[in-house]
């Protein structure tokens, strides 16, 4: 799978970008922008599945979704910043050469959800630099690809975490909501028992978000940079806006 | 009306209590706290319904959360922190005597909305001193009563003004959440038209803020001062908390 | 004047808009929407003219950005959030009935930039409002307009104010620099002598933005409610973002 | 020791929780909750004794607040959050299976006191997760354990570290405040010659803590969730509250 | 009074200058600085003496920190941001042409507290604006006075108020405590009965900040515009700085 | 090379510490200070010149400024937070024993950015430690060094990383703005090509923190500690402070 995306997303597990910006990717995807989904663990172990059914609820997922997934090995739970991490990110991004990068940022209730979000800002800036094979310690790590700047990188609200203080822009995702709530049904094993309960809490905040902004539901974004706009005419009518 | 009361809560209009704190209202009721809710203003003019039919409607939402209700005389949308307004919310503080007062904060989109809270904030400090008959200015106004300190000034978020960047605590309101409701509906003239999705926009934040305290509704505070407990089991365990 | 404008913007002083956002106003007129400049004062006494001359230079700055301009008669020094204010701020909104408002927002060191901030978003809010005609202390000051609600209220950093912690979003003015410089030349009087160097200031203000943005001029904006975008496309690539 | 308790505290060196929290744990052990405070290390080398001293001193203070104490062999100065100390943690959470757990936090001035912060909230994430046996890396490191979630997570203030800009609560400790001396004292040989003036500037800092809520002395806290009380009258007077 | 002063320092009561900055006031006039210090009003009536005991006081306590003092006759409590009050403190700018201006800075718990930011923000403004006569409403208000601009506005720490969250710089007042002690001691009157427990409260304070700095005593401030110094050498050694 | 120095700057690669104080550090050194500039990279890979040049380039920026070099062996893109780059920076503060630390501070866009700060924080606690021969896996690191603890701990602006909300102070360079081009000037492979933009956007902040100031040119700067002054005549004149 070599082929160019506009969008790559990283999640930490299979799940957390369908719940954080599963709106958002497929409304891109609508507008005709390919979009891949990376997730950096399979979410094994998971609670109430065993090995290998989460696989193939991720596959379905994107596939309501309209997006491509990739699934890399790195061990859930255990997802760190290191090197190798950083690398594969940055190959990664040089093999499909996206617009747009989206990850998902969370205060770190879950330590892959804080490690994700260093990994990713870390593996972007990896990918614009040349000459990796004069790093001592890196030589080989992304031999056959060339460097690629992305245009903007954005973070997705990690649904578990606790609420951010504030967001930097959101999407309207009404028309896409009911996509949304598909590309999250097949984790049957994974929001069942006491984990029930989250799913009604990520409903509650899509529909909170998009409330607040006077439409049906919306996904909240921070950036990594400021925003710049051609011009204000860019941002919707929002009430008492 | 002369009594005293545990707890006073003063909005700048008739809805803006049941909609920021209705659901702890009840609940300090059932809890046999006596409560006094005071509107600043009768909220008229009001977009889709003749003069009076408001202060009806009030009347009915405080009797579904066992409070009683006092509606002053200041003018919707012209409330300002005044002179006359402090000491006036100073004189209710000192007749009723309350151990909590409650108010609203928002960010000012209504300036009623930034005013109540400093009107209330001011008179709750006048409230306390005395020698108030050698104060040029107020030299009768307080007459007849008796300075007055309060435990506690808490602040219900505003809902139709800015979501806070977080709030210092939330009360769980889900047993009381359909009083709220009911407190909300008599309003009938004021949430129609195009009025009628903040009803569903509040009723979004209540869930919101109760789901991400893992219980049914809730409803947030901030609170004057810095917060003293007794020791910390005071606070319940919620997700990830 | 009764003529609609797609964008309206109050400044306190003939030259705070100019400089606050004049590359963004030139850049919207350009682009075929109608603005409308309001200053709140005629900016007298200056410093160092005689009472008069600012009136020419700034009808001379509102011709070199394509803007219509209207001065209104407070006093320069003296402006204060009041009713009568927010009420012509108002009534003006609902004459010209924009989608777009923008003003100023600075700290403080001239009252007269946290007045404006004030009264246009009160007056914003009342525009909106029915039944003026049953206030009391407001019965006429509304008679024969409509109410009016605007899509967006954006603020402009006011540049003699203090820099701040951040800004919401930044338009590239790089194209319509000339013209912002052009529009703030003509206020010979008001940047001479000892302010001579509050020109400079705001030409490397301007530079400053366009330069961490990667363009070659920039100005900043934040907003009155959340952003909302169709999608976050509506950004530019800017470095590092 | 494999008992129960109703509270464990994890400090990075003896005196840290103390120093931090003295007060709150002998007040909560007097309220007939059981406490365990856990050392990650033994606070070896010290400046002005031989190794060894530090261990008595850390018994002595223990058994003067009413607590049990655990000390871990890392090693002083080279904390950091690694998975075996991640481990570490969420096996001791298992095992003893506590509602409340503190720790300490700081800015990191000195870097065991980041990391202790860091460690502990992710040992709590791990303590909740099941299936260990299946995750690369860690198969056996929770062996023989069960799955614990705990009601709360609070952070008590490393005093030695900047303060904080703000907390979300505090505890009154004034009648335990002799306590919390007696239980610092024993460290005779760390608070000594250049480091005396640690536990004057620990002093002055329990009692301006006490001095602006209105008491003799307190201890001030942070949560990793938002508070959720049963209703607001949880909450103490304060002056100016 | 017509004399020139390096320092002015604007309180809204006797009392507040000498608890907020009484260290500083007595350091500066000891390093041969000329200093007054205006109350706003007389700080009448008090809760616990009779009128005109509360002047004697003040000048009692002027005299020990080595300054001079001038009350105004704006009513304690009803301190407001007018016009008058502007260029009340305006001219007394222009009068006394000090290069620093100090003033208490809180979050409002005492509407005086924060009327008197805003008023001497404001005044100082005024004050190095030329052509008064020209100001419809304020013609006559600076007749007779000269435009001055001052060097520095500094807020210091009204200590009745919420605790700051941050200071930008602090000034050791060890050796001078004792003096600053002595400016409070004559307010017998004031720091009585049920607030007594203030002055405890204030020395707390003073020590805390003292303690976190390495020295004995020292006084918080904050600066209105950002810090400009020659070298970083400026600074003293603090520990952990 | 084991002389004293009074000041010691860390920064990750050569370039970094010229951009981001130049003009700071050749106005101590002209003040008479010694000053020592240690790179933790040689800054290879470098995007547009062969290895090697760098290093001639950042020996002749270090003459223009009057301040000696040192290079360690770290690599850049790989620098992080490791033991052995502690007691590196540790070992080297014991050895030049400066009053004076600083290093840069960003949030990360380059990861080497955020690992030199610390790193540089955790050094400079490291090195006023004593019996690091006690310590389990550090023994012999410091040997032969005495500990030191030094003033002050400054962080300079990383000038490619987002700007700070805030500065706690800022140094006019105005007079050595010359010397900080000089000093930049070298690095001709480094700034050419798509970087060419960054020295032009290093300038306009330069011109930026300045303007606003008052004065030419200005370095902003954070300090890890809060900042003690004698007193506040420590502070210059700048426009409305």
């Amino acid at each position: 799978m070599d082929e160019h995306f506009d969008v790559v997303a990283f999640g930490a597990h299979p799940d957390d970008l369908e719940v954080a910006m599963g709106g958002t990717a497929a409304k891109l995807s609508d507008n005709g922008l390919t979009a891949l989904f990376v997730d950096l663990s399979d979410g094994e172990p998971t609670r109430y599945a065993g090995r290998g059914a989460r696989q193939a609820q991720a596959d379905e997922a994107a596939r309501s979704l309209g997006v491509k997934r990739l699934t890399l090995n790195f061990q859930d739970r255990l997802i760190a910043d290191t090197l190798e991490a950083r690398l594969t990110i940055a190959r990664l991004i040089r093999i499909h050469r996206p617009r747009y990068v989206f990850t998902t940022k969370g205060s770190g209730i879950h330590p892959d959800h804080r490690a994700v979000t260093e990994i990713v800002t870390n593996g972007v800036f990896y990918a614009r630099l040349p000459k990796w094979d004069e790093v001592k310690g890196a030589e080989s790590a992304l031999a056959g690809t060339e460097p690629h700047e992305i245009d903007r990188l954005f973070f997705a609200r990690c649904r578990m975490e606790p609420a951010w203080p504030s967001f930097d822009f959101a999407v309207d995702i009404s028309d896409w909501y009911e996509r949304k709530r598909a590309s999250i049904a097949p984790y049957a094993s994974v929001f069942v028992g006491d984990q029930a309960r989250l799913v009604e809490r990520y409903a509650a905040e899509d529909q909170y978000y998009g409330r607040i902004l006077g439409v049906g539901y919306a996904e909240p974004f921070q950036a990594r940079g400021p925003l710049l706009v051609s011009d204000p005419t860019a941002f919707a009518k929002v009430p008492f806006g």
